[in-house]
C-alpha cells in the first residue's frame, strides 16, 4: 500500500535523515533532534513522521494513514531497538518511547505527548528487573496508563475544573492507605492502581486497554494528529496567524531515564549565566531522578560546574564538608561525563551562536541530550551576551543588534528591587505596570503634601485615586506614584513614564480613604506615613520597604547604542517638558524634541495664578494683561530646554488642554482660589461651571484655544522666539519648531500661522536679529491625516500625535476605556490596549495615508511621531516602515526606541 | 492701435450683438440686456464691454487699455444717442448714461456702479430745460457729483462708520436752511451742494471734477474694473470660489427717468405670485417716481393689474372713489403702457420659462424694461409655479423638479405664523432654527410639569437651558422648545425635528432661572405661564401669542414626489421610534425605518425603573431579572412599529448611550430614585458617580455595552424577533435589521453577532416558526470606515452613524462645539456646520472608503445613512454619488431628502 513518498524521518547514532532545514517537515523538534545527531551530540534514537501526513491523516482517515505509513514505523522502531539494544514489548529488556507533536513553530502545551509507551503486565517486569528498581518500573507503568487514558482514549475531563477519573482513584488508594505523598504509594499500591485504571477504562470507553505496544504506538500517534485540531491548539492558531494546513509532525523516541540509580541523573544546564549574561557554564542536576523533580524543588538540586558549586555554598552558608558530601557538582561526582557534557555545551552554543538552555539525562553513566533551546534571559544578560558574542567573533554587529529585545531594555534603565528582598516581602495587590522601576516611600495621600514632606527629607509614595496636572509637583517629588484608577495611559502613567518614575496605575483593589488618610489593600490597612514599595515592571505593591537597587549602564549598552546607530535610518527624539528632562534624554542618545508640551509649564508656582488671572479675564485686554506676566516664564523655560538641546531640534506645542484643566473644581479649592484672586466665590464657581464639557476630549482645546484667543498664540510664539534669540546671543545654538495642535482643517492651521509669523516678524523687527524657525502640526485628528495634502500646504513638519489619533479613530477615551478595556482584552476582542501598541490596521492606515499625502504637497516633509507608541518598540518598526524620519518618546524610553529603530532598518 | 479684437458689444432698438449664450464675455447682465432686446423688449439702449477686456486692464494698465477701447467706445456712445435721439454732454439734449459691473456670476453689491454720467454744468441746464424740471436736474447732477467723487475718485471712507464727506455737507446745508428731508432741498440748495461737492473733489484729489463727459466715462469704466479686485471682492470670490480670471464686462447704458412728471412712473413686477404662486400678473408702481420711491415706502405703491388694485383696497380698507382716484392701478391709469407691459411679460417668461422679476421704467409715456430676473419665491410657490408650468406645457418634469430647492419644502411641512400677525409682534431673542414651525404657548420650565400642563388643557412651550432625554415626554408634550444652549444637533434640536416640533435651541442671550421660575429675554421678564411665540423656522423668539396657521399639503406636492420616485435611484426612509413617527413618515413616502433607537422607549412610564434596577444590579443575574421586566415592554413597541412599516424593512439599533443617562444627576432626583427604588441615597450615589466618565461620548456605550453585558443584546434580539413573529401571525409583513452600533473592530461585532443569532436561534425553537431578518452595523467610527472590508464579512448591511463619524473625524463634541463654533464661522475656519452638512471632502471620504471597502468583500451590501444629513440635501445628493442605496431621515424631512435624492440622479 505504500507509495514510495518518504514520511519518516530516522535519528539517532550520530546520524539523521533530516536536519534543521526541514522545520517545515518536521516541526522544530524533530529537525532539531536531527541536526544535534548530526553534530554529534547524543540524543536518544528515534524518529520524525512528517507534518505532511498529518494532512493525510485529515484527508484519508486513520486507517488509511495507518497503511501508508506502516512499514516506515516499523523500520523506525527497528532503528531505535537497534541502537539502544532494546526490544518494544519484550519481556526482558522493553523499549519505552516517548510520543511527541512539533510544529513548524513551537505551539508549547497545546497538543499531546504520550511517554513511557510499550510498557505492558510483561514488559513492566522487564523494566523492574533491568532498573532493579520495582517501584520505578511500576509507577511508570501507572503513569503511563493514566495518560494513556487521558489522553489517547479522551477520558480527560473537558472543564479543567472536572476530576480526572484517575485522580480519583489515586486519591481513593492514598486515603485508604493513610498516605499523603504520591511517592510514598508501594508497588502494591502501584499495581493496584494499574489495575483499577484499566478497569476504569473498560468502564468508560467500553474497550480493554491495549496491551499490545503497536496498538499503542498507532493509537498515540493517531491521537497527536488529533490534537492538532482541538480546540486548544484552534484558538491558539486563530490568536499567532498559524494556519492549520501547516499540521503537525510526531516525533517517536526512545525513553531515557535518569531515575535508574545512582549512575543516573538528570539535570537542567545553561550555556552562559541567563541573569548577568556572564561566559561562564552553569546548571543543576539531581542524581536518580526525574527531569521534573530538578524542577519540583523538594529535594536541592546539585551544582554542576565545581566553581558553581563553591559560590552557591558560600551563598546558602554550607560547609565545605557538606558540600563535597552531599552536594558536589557534576564535575566532581561524575567527571568524565562532566566533561562530555561541557563540550557537548561548547558544540551546541557553537553551532547554534547563542546561549543554550539544555536538558540532560544520565542513564546508567551514558550522558543523553533531551532538548536544547535558545535560552531565555534578562535584559541586561541579553545585552553583554549579543556583545560578547560580537567580541568573540561568533555573531556580527547586525546579528547581536538583533538579538536585543527592545523592550528588554527598560530593565536596564530603571532601578530596581533587590531579588532577595522580595522574597521575603507581602504583596497586597496588584494593578498595572505603568512605569517600570522600584520605589519605595511613605505614603501620602495629597500632592502638595508629598512636596512637603519630601522639602523635609522624606521619602514618599504618592498614592491617589487618580491624578490630573494639578498633581505635577507633588508627583515629581515622590518616588513613585500609585492609582486606584486609570491605565497604562492614564494622567499618572503617561507623566510618570515621562519623568522616569516607577508608577502603578489602576489598582483596583486597594480603597482608598482622604478623609481617614488610609488605603486598604488586601485587607491590610496602610495610614498616611506608613512605607510601601512599588514595582514597577509588575505592577505589584508590597508592604513595607522593599530594598531597591540602582541599575548601571555598561559599556556592553553603549556598545549596543552605537551599533543602532550605524544601521538606523530614523533618528530618536524624546518628548520632555523640562530642561532636566531633555538632559537626561541627551544623555541616552535623543537627538533632539519631538515634543515640549507647554502647558506643563502653567502649573509651576506662580504662573498657575497667571493663567487663572487669563482664564477669568473678560475680555481680550485683560486676557492680555495676564498673558504678559505668563510671558517672561515661558520665555525662561524655553531658553532652559535650547540650552539643554543645543544643535538639535526643539518642537514645542502651543496650549493644548481645554482651560478647565487650569481651574480647580472642587468647591474647597474653587474658595482657595477665590482668596487668593480677591474675587467673589461665585464668580469663580460660574466661570468653572461655563468652561466644563461634556466631552472636552473633543471640545475647546488645541488650536481651537489660539483660533478663538489668538492672543494665546501671540504670546507663545513671542515666548518662543524671543528665547531663541536670547540663547543664540550665548552663543547656543537653538532650533525652534512651532507645532500647532489639533488641526482638523487645513484653515486652522492657517489662522494660526497667520498669527505666528505676523508675532514673530515684529520681536525680529524688535530685536533687529533673526533667527530660523519652522512652524507645522500635529497630525491627530482623523481628518487632519485624511487631508494631508492641503494641510500639507502649509504645515513644514508632521508629527503625529497618535494617543488622540488613537482615541478617535477608535472612538475610545483613554480616562473612560477602563470599563470595558479589560473585558476585550479577556474576551479577544482586543489583542492589545491600542494606547499602548498602535493599531497598524487602522490608525496606522491614517498615518500612512496622513504621510503620503503630505509629502505628495511637500516631499521633503520633516515627519515624526510623539504619541506614546513612539517608544513602543513595534509601532517603533511601523514608523520605519512607513518611512518616518525620527520617532520621539518619554527619555527614558529613547534606548528602546532607538534599538527598534535600528532593527526595524535591518529587518 | 486697434487690433481687430472685438471688445464692445452693441444692443438696442431690438438688435444686439450678444446674446444670453454669451454670459461668460458679457456678464449675466450684459448677456440679459441683449437677449432682452432680441425678443423684442424695449431696453435703454447702450454696450457692454467684455469681461477679456477686464484681464487687458489689469495686464496692461489703464491708459493702454483706453487705446485698445477707444474707437470702439465711442461708436457705442454713438449707437445709443442714434437711438435715443440725445447727444452725449450736449446742452440741449444731453444723453445721460450708467455704468455698471456684470460678472458672469451674480455678486450683488460687491463692484462699483454710477449712474447719470454725462451731466455737467451744460448738461444740467438741457436737462432741466428738457424736463421742465430744475430740481429734478440738479438734484441729478448732485447725485451723480457725490456718486463720482465717491467711486471713481475715491473719497467713500472705507470703514463704514466714517463720514461719507459729501454727506456732511448735505447736512451743513440741510442744518443751515433748516431742512429735514433731502427732498425737501430747493433747486438753490442743490446747486450749492454741486458748488461744494466740487470743492470738496478739488480738495482731496487736487483735481478738478471732470466736466468732460468723455474723461467721466473713462473714469468710470476704469472704476468699475478696478472694484473687481476691491477687498469686498476678492472675498467675496473666495468664499464663493469665483477665479478671479473670470473678470467683469461693464455695461454702459442710456439712463431712463421715471421720475420726469406725471408721464413718467417706475415700478416691479412678478409675472406670477411670488408667496402663492398663482399664475397671476402682479406688481407695484408710482408714477413720477424713482425705481428707489416704490421700495423705500415713503409713498404708498399702486398696483399694477386692475384686479390686483381691488384686492388691494379691500384690504386696506380704502374706498373705491378713493382707490380709483388717488391708486388707480397701471391698467386703469395708463392702460396703453400696461398692455405693453403684460406683453412683454408673458414674453418674458416665455422666454425664459420661469416666474420673473421685473423692473421698468414709464419715462415719458415710454416703457422701458431695466431688468428681469427668475423672481425668488417662497416654498409654496416654488412647487406650484413648477408644477403649473409642466401642466401648462412650459418645461418637462425633470426640469420642474429641479426647479424645487429642497430645503424651502420644510416651509410646507410645518404650521406657519400668520404673516400679518407677526408683524405687530416683539421679537425679544433670536437662537438657532433649530427645526422648522410655529409654536405658541405658556411658558413652563419643567418637563414633567409640561406634562401635567398639557394633560389639563394648557397650551405650553417648554424652556430649558438645555434638554436631555428625561425631559421627553415633556418635550413632546409641548407645543414648541426653546433652550438657551446647545447647537442645531443638540439634543433638543434632534428630538425635535424628529417629532416635527418646533424648536429655537442656543438662545444665549436669555437668562433663565429655574428657582424664581421666570426668565429675562431683551429686557423683558417673563414669568411662568407668561405667553410666548416659537418661530422655528427663522430663530425668533416672540413675545406673546402670535397666530399660526397649519400649512396643507395639496396636489402639487403630490405630484412633484410622484416625479422624485420616477427619476430617483436612491429611496427614502426614516428616523423614527414610535408607530406614530413611523406612520407620520410612511405618509411622506418613506419605505421603511433606517433608525429606530431603542433607548428612547426606554424612557416611558415603568419603563425607566426596570432600566434603573438594571443598571443597580451588582450582577448578571440581577441585570437579567430586571431585563426580563423590559422584554415585553420593548417586545410590544416594535409590534407597533412593524405593523406601521408593514411590508418595509425596519432597522433596529441595539442600545447605544451609556448607562449613565439613565440615572438622575441632580442629588434631589436621586434622593427620589433612592425612594422609589427603596435603596439607600449612599448606594444610588455611588453607583451613578461610578458611571460618571470623562469623555462619555468614547465611552463605554454602543456595543461596548453589549459585549460586558450581553444580556441586554439578548433581551433585545429576543425582544425584536418575537414581535417580528407576534406580527407575522397577524398577517403583517415584518423585515427586521438588528443594527449594531459603535463597532470599531470587526471583532466587536462578531462577538455580538454570536449572541444575537444564538438567541434568535432560540426563539426560532421554542416559537417553532422563523422570519427572515438581516444583521448590519452602524459605520460611525472611523476605524470601522478604514477596515469596512473586514466588517462586511460579518455585517450584512451598513447604515452610516455621521453624526458619530463627525464628532470623531473632527475630533468635536456636538454638545461642546457652541464654545467656538460661532467663531470658526465668523472667521470662515468653518464654511458650515459640518454637522448639519456632510462634510464631503474629510468626512466624506471615509464614507466613500467605507462604502466601497464594504462592496469590494460583499459586492451586495446594502447602505444607508442614518445621521442628520440623511435629511440635508447636498449631503443626500453626496449619498447618491458615492452609490448608497438609500438615506433615512426624520419624518419631516422625507419629502426634503426624496426630492434631493431624485434630483441628484438627473444631475
Amino acid at each position: 500500500m505504500s507509495d514510495n513518498k518518504k514520511r519518516v524521518y530516522l535519528f539517532g547514532n550520530g546520524e539523521a535523515e533530516g536536519n534543521s532545514g526541514l522545520k517545515n517537515l518536521l516541526g522544530g523538534k524533530g529537525a532539531n533532534l536531527a541536526e544535534m545527531n548530526l553534530i554529534g551530540v547524543p540524543v536518544p534514537p528515534g524518529y520524525t513522521i512528517t507534518s505532511d501526513v498529518c494532512n493525510e491523516y485529515y484527508e484519508l482517515g486513520k486507517e488509511k494513514t495507518i497503511e501508508l505509513l506502516k512499514e516506515e514505523v516499523e523500520n523506525g522502531v527497528k532503528h531505535i531497538e537497534k541502537i539502544m539494544g532494546l526490544k518494544f514489548g519484550d519481556k526482558e529488556n522493553p523499549l519505552l518511547v516517548s510520543v511527541r507533536s512539533g510544529a513548524r513553530v513551537s505551539m508549547p502545551g497545546m497538543m499531546d505527548t504520550v511517554l513511557n509507551l510499550g510498557l505492558n503486565d510483561d514488559a513492566v517486569e522487564g523494566l523492574a528487573k533491568k532498573s532493579e528498581n520495582p517501584k520505578f518500573a511500576w509507577d511508570s507503568y501507572r503513569r503511563f496508563v493514566q495518560m494513556y487514558g487521558d489522553v489517547v482514549l479522551g477520558m480527560k475531563p473537558e472543564n479543567k475544573d472536572d476530576i480526572d477519573p484517575f485522580e480519583e482513584i489515586i486519591e481513593d488508594v492514598k486515603e485508604k492507605n493513610n498516605i499523603e505523598l504520591d511517592t510514598d504509594l508501594s508497588v502494591e499500591n502501584l499495581q493496584e492502581l494499574v489495575v483499577r485504571f484499566k478497569k476504569a477504562i473498560k468502564d468508560v470507553t467500553g474497550n480493554d486497554f491495549p496491551e499490545n505496544p503497536w496498538d499503542q504506538l498507532w493509537g498515540a500517534i493517531g491521537a497527536v494528529f488529533g490534537s492538532w485540531n482541538n480546540e486548544r491548539a484552534i484558538i491558539y492558531r486563530r490568536l499567532n496567524g498559524i494556519p492549520s494546513e501547516w499540521g503537525t509532525a510526531v516525533t517517536v523516541q526512545s525513553m531515557v531515564f535518569g531515575n535508574m540509580g545512582v549512575n543516573s541523573a538528570t539535570g537542567v544546564a545553561f550555556t552562559r549565566n541567563a541573569a548577568t549574561g556572564e561566559n561562564i557554564f552553569n546548571g543543576e542536576y539531581l542524581i536518580n531522578a526525574q527531569g521534573e523533580d530538578v524542577v519540583a524543588g523538594i529535594r536541592t538540586p546539585q551544582q554542576i560546574t565545581k566553581e558553581g558549586s563553591l559560590r552557591w555554598a558560600k551563598q546558602q552558608n554550607v560547609s565545605e564538608e557538606v558540600r563535597r558530601s552531599q552536594y558536589p557538582s557534576l564535575e566532581e561526582s561524575m567527571p568524565e561525563i562532566f566533561e562530555q557534557l561541557n563540550s557537548v555545551q561548547e558544540k551546541l552554543e557553537d553551532h547554534y551562536k547563542d546561549m543554550q538552555d539544555l536538558e540532560f539525562t544520565i542513564q546508567d553513566r551514558k550522558l543523553w541530550l533531551l532538548q536544547t533551546r535558545t535560552g531565555k534571559r534578562t535584559g541586561a544578560a541579553m545585552v553583554k551576551i549579543a556583545m560578547d558574542m560580537l567580541d568573540e567573533g561568533v555573531i556580527d554587529d547586525k546579528t547581536a543588534m538583533k538579538r536585543v529585545e527592545p523592550s528588554k531594555l527598560d530593565e536596564l534603565l530603571h532601578p530596581v528591587f533587590n531579588k532577595v528582598a522580595l522574597k521575603s516581602s507581602q504583596s497586597v495587590a496588584k494593578g498595572l505596570p505603568a512605569s517600570p522601576g522600584a520605589a519605595t516611600g511613605k505614603i501620602v495621600f495629597f500632592a502638595d503634601e508629598a512636596e512637603e514632606w519630601k522639602a523635609r527629607g522624606e521619602e514618599v509614595v504618592l498614592v491617589r485615586i487618580e491624578t490630573s496636572p494639578e498633581d505635577l509637583r507633588g508627583m515629581h517629588a515622590a518616588n513613585g506614584i500609585l492609582t486606584a484608577r486609570g491605565g497604562m495611559t492614564s494622567h499618572a502613567a503617561v507623566v510618570a513614564r515621562g519623568m522616569g518614575k516607577c508608577c502603578v496605575s489602576g489598582a483596583g483593589s486597594i480603597k482608598i480613604d482622604y478623609k481617614e488618610r488610609k488605603m486598604v489593600a488586601d485587607g491590610v490597612e496602610f495610614k498616611e506615613g506608613d512605607w510601601i514599595s512599588l514595582n514597577g515592571s509588575t505592577g505589584h505593591v508590597y508592604k513595607g520597604k522593599v530594598e531597591t537597587s540602582d541599575s548601571e549602564l555598561d559599556n556592553d549598552f553603549a556598545k549596543l547604542m552605537t551599533i543602532c546607530d550605524k544601521y538606523t535610518r530614523m533618528y530618536v527624539r524624546t518628548n520632555a517638558d523640562t530642561p532636566h528632562d531633555a538632559k537626561v534624554a541627551r544623555n541616552f542618545g535623543a537627538k533632539g524634541i519631538g515634543l515640549c508640551r507647554t502647558e506643563h509649564m502653567f502649573f509651576k508656582g506662580e504662573r498657575i495664578k497667571a493663567v487663572r488671572e487669563m482664564i477669568l479675564a473678560d475680555d481680550e485686554a485683560g486676557r492680555r494683561k495676564a498673558l504678559e506676566k505668563l510671558l517672561p516664564m515661558q520665555r525662561s523655560d524655553f531658553e532652559g530646554i535650547f540650552e539643554a538641546m543645543d544643535g538639535f531640534h526643539v518642537t514645542i506645542r502651543l496650549l493644548d488642554p481645554p482651560l478647565h484643566e487650569f481651574v480647580p473644581k472642587e468647591m474647597e479649592n474653587q474658595k482657595e482660589m477665590a482668596k487668593e484672586m480677591g474675587m467673589s466665590l461665585e464668580t469663580i464657581s460660574e466661570k468653572v461651571e461655563s468652561l466644563l464639557e461634556v466631552n472636552p476630549m473633543l471640545g475647546h482645546r488645541g488650536c481651537r484655544l489660539g483660533n478663538t484667543y489668538p492672543e494665546i498664540t501671540e504670546m507663545q510664539a513671542r515666548a518662543i522666539i524671543e528665547a531663541a534669540l536670547n540663547v543664540k546671543a550665548k552663543g547656543i545654538d537653538a532650533k525652534p519648531e512651532i507645532m500647532v495642535p489639533l488641526v482638523g482643517r487645513k484653515e486652522e492651521l492657517v489662522y494660526q500661522e497667520k498669527i505666528i509669523r505676523a508675532t514673530i516678524e515684529k520681536v525680529f523687527e524688535e530685536r533687529n536679529d533673526k533667527i530660523e524657525y519652522l512652524l507645522g502640526t500635529m497630525i491627530e485628528i482623523p481628518r487632519a491625516a485624511l487631508t494631508a495634502d492641503e494641510i500639507a500646504e502649509n504645515a513644514e513638519f508632521f508629527s503625529f500625535g497618535t494617543n488622540d489619533l488613537t482615541q478617535m479613530t477608535f472612538g475610545y477615551s483613554r480616562d473612560d476605556i477602563g470599563s470595558f478595556l479589560p473585558v476585550y482584552l479577556e474576551k479577544n476582542i482586543l489583542k492589545v490596549d491600542p494606547f499602548q501598541v498602535l493599531d497598524q490596521e487602522g490608525v496606522g492606515q491614517l498615518v500612512k495615508m496622513g504621510i503620503e499625502k503630505g509629502r505628495k504637497t511637500r516631499p521633503d516633509l520633516h515627519v515624526g511621531i510623539c504619541g506614546e507608541h513612539g517608544g513602543e518598540p513595534s509601532s517603533v518598526k511601523f514608523c520605519h516602515r512607513v518611512n518616518m524620519n525620527y520617532v520621539s518618546c518619554s527619555p527614558y524610553r529613547v534606548p528602546i526606541a532607538r534599538l527598534a529603530a535600528a532593527q526595524a532598518a535591518v529587518e
